[in-house]
Order: C-alpha cells, then sequence, then structure tokens
C-alpha cells in the first residue's frame, strides 16, 4: 500500500541582513524571511522543502502551508504530486493562485519532491531524469547603492569564491550612474566575462529601451527585469527593440505567466524561481516550455534545491547563487570551483538544515 | 494639519453556511470567512472594510492586514490613498501581487474610502462623483447541484424577494443536464427576464463554445467565467465564436489582469469584486476603463458596498446581490424592490456591523 501524508509542518524564520541591501523597487531589506515545510508521511520519512520572501507576508505563507496545505493534503499519497498540487491549486484558488499561496504550494511541493526521490535512494537531479550535474553559476549581488569602487571590491570577493559570471543593479534614478558602473565593471572584468545586468522593473518600456542601448557597448549578458510584469507587451519591446537579451520571472508566479512571456516573445532567458513559482513540479513545466521554444532556462533564489533542477535541464543556462546568510544553517553549503557548481549524489536534494540552529530565528 | 492613521485593526471570522453549497469548481463550501479592516485617524474617525474567502487563506489575509499593511501605512496620512495603495503593492510585491495579499490591501482601501467620504460628510456614491443611486440587482445562486424543480422554487424566493434577474450556475459533467435546467428557467420566468449563467471556469475553450451555442436558443443575459482565468485567449475565443456575451472578474485580481481581458476582447461584462481586485481604488479604474472601451462594469460579491460604486458609474449594470449570512450583522441590510436597490445616503458606505453579534463567529 502507498504511504499517505502524516504532517505537514511550518516554521517561518527571519535571517537578518548585516547590511541592509537595496535594489531599484523593493527598497530596503533588513532581512530574508524563511519558511520551512517538512513532509512525514505514514512510513516515517520526511521530505523538507522551504520558500522565502524579502521581508512582508511570510507570517502569510506559514499559515497557508500550515494550516489549509496541512489540512487539504491530508491523509492523501505524497507520491501523488500532480494531483496534490492542482487540489491545492483549486482548492486555495478564490483567495489564491498567486501571492503567499504559491509561494506555500512551492515549499511544499519541494518537500514532495525531496520525498520522491529520497524513497528511491536518488539525488533530485537523476530522479527527474538527469541532465549534467555541473552547472555554471553567477554571483548576484545586491549592490545598487555601492560605488563603483565599492562593486569591484564586492567583485573582488566574488571572484575569489569561485565565481566566473556576475550579476550587478542597474536602476539609480539617473541613468548615467548605472552606465558608469557598468563600464567600470567592464574594464575591470575584461572582455567576454559574463556580466549580467538587473534592473529590479524600474522602468517603464521606453526607459529601458534607453537604458539597453546606452549598456549595450558593455555587452553585457542578458538585461533582467527592465519593467514590471504585468506589462508583458512592454517587455516584449525591450527585448525587440533594445537589442539585448532579457532574463525575467522572479516575479512571476505560474507556468502560465511564462506561458504568456514565452509565447509573447518577452523574455530571452525564462528564470522561475522553485520556491515562488509553484516548486518543483511548476520550475521543471517552466524548462520545459522554454525547451520548447528553443530557449535556455536559468534561475532565481535557493540555489541548494535549483542546482538539481538545471542539472536535470538540457536547457540549463547559469544558476544564480544568491546567499543571505543560510548557508550558515545547511550542513553541505553549494559549493562553486572555477565558475561551476556540482549538483549533489545524496539521496533528494540532499540539504539538512540545523533545526536547532535555526531556532534562534523563529519569527512565528 | 491632515490627520495620520492610527490603527489597523484586522478581525477574523467565519459564517458557517446552513446548506454547503456548491459550484463548478470551488468544490463544497462549508462557510465564509469574513476578514475586516477597521482604520483609525488621529481625530478618532474610523473607516471600516472587509473581505471575504470562499473557505480557505482568510488566515493569511488576517495576518497581511494586521501585520504588514498595519507597519506599512502606520503614521501616513490616509487621505493619500493613491500613495498607500502604491506603497503597500511594493513592499508586498514579492510575496505578493496576487491571492491574499490583494484580499488584504482590498479591505484597507475601502476602509480609507469610507473614512474620506465619512469625513467628507458624502455618501461614497456621491463622494465618488455620483451617477445614479438606483442601481438594478441580480440574485446570484450558487445552485449546480438542484434539479429544475428545487431550482425553480429558489427562484419563486428570489421574485419575492424583490428580484427581476437571476443568475444560475452551469457547469455539470453532463451539458445536457445544464441545458435543460436552462430551458426549464427560461420557460418558467418567460422572454426577456435576465437569466445569467455562471460556469465558473468549468470549461476549455471548445467546450464552452460548444456549451454557449447550446444555451442560445434560451436567450441568456450573459455566460460568466466559461474558462479559467489564465487562459486569455481561450477566453476571447468563447466570446468571438460561442454567440453570448461573456462575463468575468471574480477571479481577476489586478486592474492588469482586467486590462488583459478587456484589450484582448475576452469579456463582455468586466465584474470587478471591490473585496478581491484591490479595493475601491482599483474598483473604479477598472470601471473608467470598460467605459472608455465602450463596456458595462458589473460587480461580484459585497453589495452592501459595491452599490455605491456602480453608483458613482454612469456605465453601471446589474449589481450581483449574494447573500451568505452576513446581512444578520449589518444594522441596515441593502433593501431591493422592483428589482432595484438604492445606493444608501449615509455617510462613507453607510454599513455598520454588529461588532458583538459578530464576536461568535470569530475565527483567528
Amino acid at each position: 500500500m502507498a504511504a499517505t501524508i502524516d504532517r505537514v509542518r511550518s516554521d517561518h524564520y527571519v535571517i537578518p541582513l548585516e547590511v541592509p541591501l537595496t535594489d531599484s523597487m523593493h527598497g530596503e531589506m533588513r532581512g530574508f524571511e524563511i519558511i520551512t515545510a517538512r513532509v512525514t508521511d505514514s512510513d516515517g520519512a520526511e521530505g523538507v522543502g522551504y520558500t522565502y520572501t524579502c521581508g512582508h507576508n511570510g507570517g502569510a505563507v506559514h499559515d497557508i502551508l500550515g494550516r489549509e496545505i496541512a489540512e487539504i493534503a491530508a491523509g492523501e499519497e505524497p507520491s501523488r504530486i500532480a494531483h496534490l498540487w492542482r487540489k491545492i491549486w483549486w482548492a486555495t484558488h478564490y483567495g489564491g493562485r498567486g501571492g503567499p499561496t504559491v509561494l506555500a504550494l512551492s515549499a511544499f511541493d519541494i518537500a514532495l519532491w525531496d520525498l520522491a526521490a529520497k524513497r528511491a535512494g536518488q539525488p533530485l537531479w537523476r530522479h527527474l531524469g538527469g541532465a549534467d550535474p555541473a552547472v555554471k553559476c553567477y554571483a548576484g549581488g545586491i549592490d545598487l547603492m555601492l560605488s563603483a569602487d565599492e562593486l569591484i571590491a564586492q567583485t573582488e570577493g566574488n571572484l575569489a569564491k569561485g565565481f566566473r559570471a556576475i550579476k550587478m543593479k542597474v536602476g539609480r534614478d539617473d541613468l548615467a550612474e548605472d552606465v558608469a558602473k557598468v563600464a567600470a565593471m567592464r574594464d575591470h572584468l575584461g572582455a567576454g566575462f559574463p556580466l549580467m545586468l538587473d534592473a529590479n522593473m524600474k522602468w517603464t518600456a521606453d526607459q529601458a529601451i534607453r537604458a539597453a542601448r546606452a549598456f549595450l557597448p558593455y555587452d553585457p549578458y542578458w538585461l533582467e527585469e527592465p519593467c514590471e510584469p504585468d506589462d508583458i507587451p512592454g517587455n516584449a519591446r525591450v527585448l525587440a527593440e533594445g537589442g539585448l537579451p532579457i532574463a525575467n520571472g522572479e516575479n512571476l508566479r505560474t507556468v502560465q505567466d511564462f506561458r504568456n512571456f514565452i509565447a509573447m516573445r518577452a523574455v530571452s532567458f525564462p528564470e522561475p524561481d522553485v520556491t515562488n513559482c509553484g516548486g518543483v513540479t511548476a520550475f521543471m513545466k517552466i524548462a520545459k516550455l522554454a525547451e520548447a521554444f528553443g530557449l535556455p532556462v536559468t534561475s532565481h533564489g535557493a540555489h541548494d534545491f535549483t542546482v538539481h533542477l538545471l542539472a536535470a535541464a538540457p536547457n540549463a543556462s547559469y544558476l544564480e547563487a544568491h546567499g543571505f546568510g543560510l548557508d550558515a544553517f545547511i550542513e553541505h553549503p553549494m559549493e562553486i570551483r572555477d565558475g561551476v557548481a556540482m549538483a549533489p549524489e545524496r539521496p533528494g536534494h540532499g540539504v539538512n538544515f540545523d533545526w536547532t540552529g535555526l531556532e534562534s530565528l523563529r519569527r512565528t
């Protein structure tokens, strides 16, 4: 008889940032909220997932995961992931679909896939149909307000950590300041070094086209989130008229959002975040959708889980490595050597939390 | 000096249903969750709003309203509604935008508009630029599983309550059963009586076109939510090929969602719900957007607030009256005479809750 779900446990932590971070639209971030999901089946096996926020709505995610999803999933077979995903989607659809609901669903879905891979005795990337465990990484900095000198100092640190591709923020009120920093970075890194730019939804389409053309001489690898995600035709214009490849996805919350961007030619590098797009189930659908359209798939956040997903995708582009202090509470944090991380061979995703250590950061 | 926000209070209640209700996609509903917002300013004036769910995620809405929005809005001027709306939108964007976040924002925004109209000494519909206080209403039944005889008995009750327009559910597994019930209702109500049909997202576009054509001989006023809201081209096909006007909106959560449906010719009757589309601010933008495209605006839910909004809209269509037991806790429930409700002349929206009575229904 197939095992059933005995328990869904949710926990809510805040990891404070030593130095507050700033990007163009989220304002000052003082800490990240982590909401963990632990699913225990009737055989006592456990799967683990998490999601995170940049400071708001973690309490709502915690409530949906621990109250609503726990109730909807109770007694179901955890190996019927596609069924459970759809059941939760429709049960919470009226007061859900996007927002904190899909963050909670993502954490739960990650835990189900972890459990399934563990029970199969396989690392997640092989369980998902394995492509290549060696995944190229880039360092994602949140550094909009740094000066060019500070940015270069941060970059030296990232190069020393093994990164061979780097993303910087743009979107200051004065475009000339952005351009000067991009020029300084290109000068420092040399021709051909992959340098990504991230505007965090700062601009209108016309502003973004102007900015993209100004960055073009410095050969950026991509320009990310030029406009807000609700303006798909605007994003499509930036791609068609700005001259740069466009990455987008950290603020898209459904497979259908990605379908719309991809089908309307509004994105070059689809960039789902497994913790907010609907989990492993949705991430892999998006990866395959991108592949069908001849596009690569990149990622945002949660590099520890995501290294498995890109290792399973034949169209994998770069993995974003985006530390915000969680590594201190993980047994085997991901290591990067010469720009590459290896998906681990431990069963499941192989991320083991220091639950005792996390206790001091509990929020709810 | 302008008053500032002293307090944002959130309360979470569940109103159980005497008889569980069923529609085609939400499954069995056993109760509605009400989350109320009370905003008090530094002069002691108070505005009141609420939102609701059909059974899930009310705890998340309560947490966002009482924890996040209260923090973001503290000390701000409550009369700068457009500023506050945008501040909350961006502060909660990463873990928000749709879902419970916009429900919480809606309740808060309603409270701000109530407060503003009260301070102006005006009923909300006049404060918003008044059109016509007499608003046509229809009875929205949740009756998918009723037999034709049961449906007609329910209809007799609605006619006795003063309704002169009625909506019924469709979307049973066997289309012939839907058609037989629609035929029986048309036969009972007579030619020309406004009869709306609501499929609650049941069908694919092809199924919906087949259904619309089968209903056409019975002259429905509109067909509502034929397909899921994420399939805008599918909804547009149903409108273009099915032969019936299409109503849609209770599951659209942003002005941009409505813009997409309207601009892509996927809806005939935009149907925002003030408690889940972003409040009065968003509802009135959607009403004006519809008007600019030559479309009427109808509504979903919360008829007690919404009667003011349609009374302020020159392009108002029918108001949905959708009782689920809340009337028992309101001082002056909306009355319908000969199919029409009058927007009240009391200051603000004029809805006064029996807070003591609600206490017995507290959930969180």
